[in-house]
């Protein structure tokens, strides 16, 4: 009876002392499939190779995708906590195919030349507006798919991003609320076409940027309590193991706010809509010469706290 | 007994005349909603104003979407056809508000510059390759609803086109083998801010095209063997009765199949996705002086045979 008491009352202050702060550990929302479990299933990527915790086994009342996970807002995202916390109906690694972390997005949004050093490179001024395109959603794979090199192609390059997925519905959002539309951050590399996108199609980029596969993102949906300041991650790609885009997020010249107050005049935003905000320098076009991918190249995309996308060209 | 004996042999000889042959209706998909029905449906638009079938009373186990309805492939339209020939649970025209055929597509893909007549208008050069750009999903509304004319836009103009909606999905789909993956054709409405498309977003035409209602569709998905010929169809815009636009879809520089073959190079086309065929001559930026939309407009979009969409501007 007192041991019992005891525990309680460790327990209540163990609550007290964690739900008034953040959570202590990074919440990192994926989509995975395992051969064992019927469809793609929700679930929180572990640090440190400790597995994956089946949300829709933790509670099976939650939905199966991302966006309809996103659309119920708190709701959810309080359930996902309590199975962090719990750390029950973890899966190992070994059991679990990663998806996007979002997938059949209403938008995915991109922006041209965000990047200072970017701009610099290409000898160009930065941009007095964001400038906005698009892909397809069919353009989304996994975070360690294949990018199949497109035979109508020549000059398929790469393009690390930082992705912010939205988490509420919004038109016309203020800067000082655009936060509050967010849901998280995620690793994303924008492959791009460069013959396509540049030389063909009117000079519209959509076809160069959107070929099946050209969408690698994740591996995790980091939520935005998570990450510190998304202004300030280190942003890297490494073809073969050798780093050709080295930069920090802190050289977006429209940040995530402004993007989303800026795209926001136009459309209304959606719960899984995602949004790409621009690469650093080092693309292969802009090297002299242009070097470009080719079959057997092994890309990776990493950013600071977000983790790292290994994709395989094929 | 012999008079049940001869109906028998009647009905027979019927079905015997009517299967082998195209429907004798026209078979008009709709999503509608009404006020005393739960949620968005599915129905058939009669001819006449003959009301509206509801697809979801004739048959419970149909989807309540027209992707999910388009995905089920065959399955789906036999009952769709059924419910045409039994003329059972119709809704009086009253009663409903027809939404857009096809809502939350994976994609919406656009053709620039695709009728001979409007290159000839612009002097420009017939172009040799599709021109493809897209709106974004969000940019759809209903064929009877507003368009909202964004204070961000000073240059809003009329585009009225011939729309295909995927009905099976491919990739590298073959020219003779396009057809095959077309569910039908409806009407849309390209409304484009000229200022947005021509002069700012790094001439990227993606944000002057899709300003949330920038994209009335319907009113119906008349079924490709509705259609005799979808390259034979007078199209004409009409804004506040007066014609702004008079061609025919036999202008199309890049037809339907070619069309496919194209887009299906670069992505997986699923069911549900619309390709917007591209406008004939008479849009507002081109006239001496330039004429654009202003609040109250009415704009009327039609073509022989799929019927006709009518928007306000407001």
């Amino acid at each position: 009876m007192l041991i019992s008491g005891r525990r309680r009352l460790l327990t209540v202050l163990l609550q007290a002392q964690k739900w008034p702060f953040q959570p202590s550990r990074d919440m990192r929302l994926v989509q995975f499939q395992a051969s064992h479990l019927a469809g793609p299933r929700l679930g929180l990527e572990l640090e440190s190779d400790q597995g994956v915790i089946d949300l829709n086994a933790f509670d099976s009342t939650l939905p199966r995708t991302m966006i309809e996970f996103l659309e119920q807002g708190e709701t959810t995202l309080s359930v996902a906590r309590r199975a962090l916390t719990s750390s029950l109906q973890v899966l190992p690694r070994s059991e679990v195919t990663f998806l996007a972390p979002v997938t059949r997005p209403d938008k995915v949004v991109c922006v041209g030349m965000n990047y200072v050093d970017h701009c610099k490179e290409q000898n160009v001024p930065v941009p007095k507006e964001p400038i906005i395109f698009s892909k397809f959603a069919s353009s989304i794979v996994g975070p360690y798919d294949e990018v199949v090199l497109p035979p109508e192609s020549q000059e398929v390059d790469w393009e690390v991003e930082l992705a912010v997925v939205i988490g509420k519905k919004g038109k016309h959002i203020k800067t000082t609320d655009a936060m509050a539309h967010v849901a998280g951050f995620t690793v994303a590399h924008d492959v791009s076409a460069r013959d396509w996108q540049m030389k063909r199609n009117g000079k519209q980029w959509l076809l160069g940027k959107t070929f099946d596969t050209f969408c690698p993102l994740g591996p995790a949906l980091v939520t935005k309590d998570s990450v510190a300041d998304p202004h300030n991650l280190k942003i890297c790609c490494r073809v073969n193991g050798e780093v050709v885009q080295n930069s920090s997020t802190s050289q977006m010249v429209f940040k995530t706010e402004e993007l989303i107050a800026w795209v926001s005049q136009f459309v209304t935003l959606y719960p899984g809509d995602v949004i790409l905000t621009g690469t650093p320098p080092g693309v292969g076009v802009f090297r002299k010469p242009p070097v470009f991918l080719k079959k057997g190249d092994e890309v990776q995309c990493e950013i600071e706290g977000l983790g790292v996308i290994i994709n395989k060209v094929v």
